[in-house]
């Protein structure tokens, strides 16, 4: 079964907003076992969706629709769409009484043509039941090939996916098994990996695809199987593994199922009944941002002090004023210290703290530009690293964050009883 | 002039990473007058790509590939390029001594076959030199198409779109004028906007479009002229948005080149010689995140405390614990002793406080699931709104984020000289 996302909207054509909603998409329906053939983003134009649309007639089984389905006049999906499966726009009486009843019982404000003219949808469609907004999604089949239009704002693309089309999907198609398995190394390039396990690679069978995903500091390894006989594939995905560990095992340092480090992170302190702060220089309190927002963060996530200024770090963080002179705010010196200060003051298991210079210009401190020094305190110590992350200053926060997470990662594990 | 962006990688079609590259490319063309006609994401499949490169040829000016161009085996971007053209690759000297200065030079390894690799080109393209990273971007053209090549690595694709690909596409190529202007409305959704601009925006030039952007509290209208008689767009552009400002006045709230909020809050504080600090409770420092993530915060950011938990509040921020008990942790009365105590403890001129309920679940406070109090301290005062930002997690968290830089903004336009 192949689907094709079409992504429609100028906003995405001109730069202005970049899709996150086709990656939701793909990712939603390759756990299906849906293959996606193409994602395409395409403008706000008649005929260039008309065009889109007959291109894909029968090419995919499947073609997802998002963007253009708003009340205002830029919006033309919703008119192409009818047209295109030659019907015309009727009223859906369940989606009128929804639509006034969000805008007049929730919003609390009359409700205009506009609003009502929401309820339109093709006579022939199978309406889809947007709880969370006031655009509904559409079903409609012709000959061999499913369209489904679903709304651009993303949480309510989202809870279209998850309450309407994927279930649907699930019972209505046979699909293959696409089974995903991710192995994490760290500390080598891509190229350097690739030369160790060339002969595994060549060996792997032709259902599993290999695929390299490297990233600052780090390589993602994605083995892909693809069949109909699940036992076979998890059979295969688990020697070849086990293969590759073997030759690899020094810089392998995990297997993602589709789990961010923060998630991967946020598990480990839950499991262990720990807790966590963060002291954030350079960072800015993005380490933070992430460990705080997983669901349930706040059974192991206290807080943070991101102490941007020298003067907070003194005055918040309660570092010396003697120390900062002595080795500069971007020292080992200073993270060590701040990774004690916010693991007392939060009271905490374990702590986090940043300082570097993330550039373009070094600031108020001598420290090349791109340098971070890291600090892990522990229950029983404190480590600290230094790193340099080279430019611009956006991959240099980037690196800092995600090594600090894997840093400490590293050391809950290394605790685990 | 019309250009398509091709992005190559499977992990972008199963969505394991979502693709940033096509918008800041996007936004690159558009602003030197070159339209984007589609963005099309396809598969690491050597069939796949010379299908769509055939598509392409001779139907847009130029199509710009990234992706696949890395080290290793599953990157067949570079031989099928190389096929489509019926060229054979060949080593490029200075590419060959730049990787081998970075391998060896910078990174302190000894150079592998792999690395090696990289300086092979097609011999008849014309090289363009990446200085941050080792793959080079590659340009080609076969009859009326000029087909780029780019490596998918995020700053060493921008690298070259700035320094290689804009001026050579400005010094080589004529094209029209796009001029874009954005104006931010905030406190109306998009059906009662749209209703009330109706006339003016009938009457619109031909050459002037119009786009809705709604986005969770706010709509932005953006205008995008096109044509080749540069003050002729201007003009009309200017004589339109002093038409709808006489209409929607009241709702206006600024204009915006292609501008963050958190970059506007910075120019504001940055003029105006003031500082800002946050303390976030639900938001967990993602505010502090956006507004670091900005060159030259240090000039005006001085930190912040994310009291996640209630203790941190008390311990951190010296929230007295009799204020939480009486009034509970997500309360107008805790969000304006968080502001008040984050401006004295950073000495700052401004603070943002927040605290809420992002869910999803209702954690140890009794506020609703969406509850989000922002206070906001401002060298005079401190003031407090309540918010329902719905619901789900993402949601509220990214609109109180929004909503808080907004509140300061305005607050900060007040006391202005």
């Amino acid at each position: 079964m192949k689907a094709t996302i079409v992504t429609i909207g100028d906003e995405i054509l001109i730069g202005q907003i970049v899709d996150t909603n086709s990656g939701f998409i793909a990712k939603s329906l390759d756990k299906i076992g849906v293959e996606i053939n193409e994602m395409i983003s395409i403008s706000d134009d008649k005929k260039h969706i008309f065009d889109t649309f007959t291109a894909l007639q029968n090419k995919v089984d499947l073609v997802i629709i998002t963007g253009g389905l708003g009340p205002t006049k830029d919006d033309i999906t919703k008119k192409t769409f009818c047209d295109y499966f030659e019907d015309e726009l009727v009223v859906d009486q369940k989606v009128l009484a929804h639509v006034t009843q969000l805008i007049e019982g929730f919003y609390k404000r009359t409700i205009t043509q506009i609003n009502k003219d929401q309820a339109l949808v093709p006579s022939k469609c199978t309406v889809l039941h947007n709880q969370v907004g006031t655009a509904p999604g559409m079903w409609m089949k012709k000959e061999n090939t499913v369209f489904i239009s679903l709304p651009g704002v993303p949480y309510e693309m989202k809870y279209l996916m998850e309450h309407e089309i994927i279930p649907k999907v699930v019972r209505e198609y046979e699909r293959p098994y696409i089974i995903h398995k991710t192995i994490l190394t760290y500390g080598q390039g891509e190229s350097l990996v690739a030369e160790r396990i060339e002969d595994w690679e060549n060996n792997l069978p032709v259902f599993i695809k290999l695929a390299y995903l490297p990233a600052p500091g780090r390589v993602r390894l994605r083995l892909s199987a693809r069949g109909t006989d699940k036992n076979k594939l998890e059979t295969a995905l688990l020697e070849n593994v086990n293969l590759l560990d073997a030759i690899i095992h020094d810089i392998i340092v995990g297997y993602d199922e589709d789990e961010t480090i923060e998630v991967a992170v946020g598990k480990l302190l839950t499991q262990q009944n720990k807790t966590i702060a963060t002291a954030e220089s350079c960072t800015g309190g993005k380490i933070a941002t992430l460990l705080s927002a997983v669901a349930g963060a706040s059974n192991y996530f206290a807080g943070s002090v991101v102490s941007y200024s020298t003067q907070a770090k003194i005055d918040v963080l309660g570092i010396p004023e003697s120390l900062i002179k002595e080795y500069s705010a971007v020292s080992k010196e200073v993270a060590s210290a701040m990774a004690l200060s916010i693991k007392k003051r939060m009271n905490t298991d374990y702590a986090i703290a940043t300082t570097g210079n993330a550039g373009p210009t070094k600031g108020d401190s001598d420290a090349e530009i791109g340098t971070v020094f890291i600090a892990i305190a522990t229950p029983k110590e404190v480590i600290v690293e230094e790193f340099n992350f080279g430019q611009p200053r956006e991959k240099v926060i980037d690196r800092a964050v995600i090594k600090s997470l894997e840093l400490v990662q590293k050391e809950i594990l290394k605790n685990v009883q």
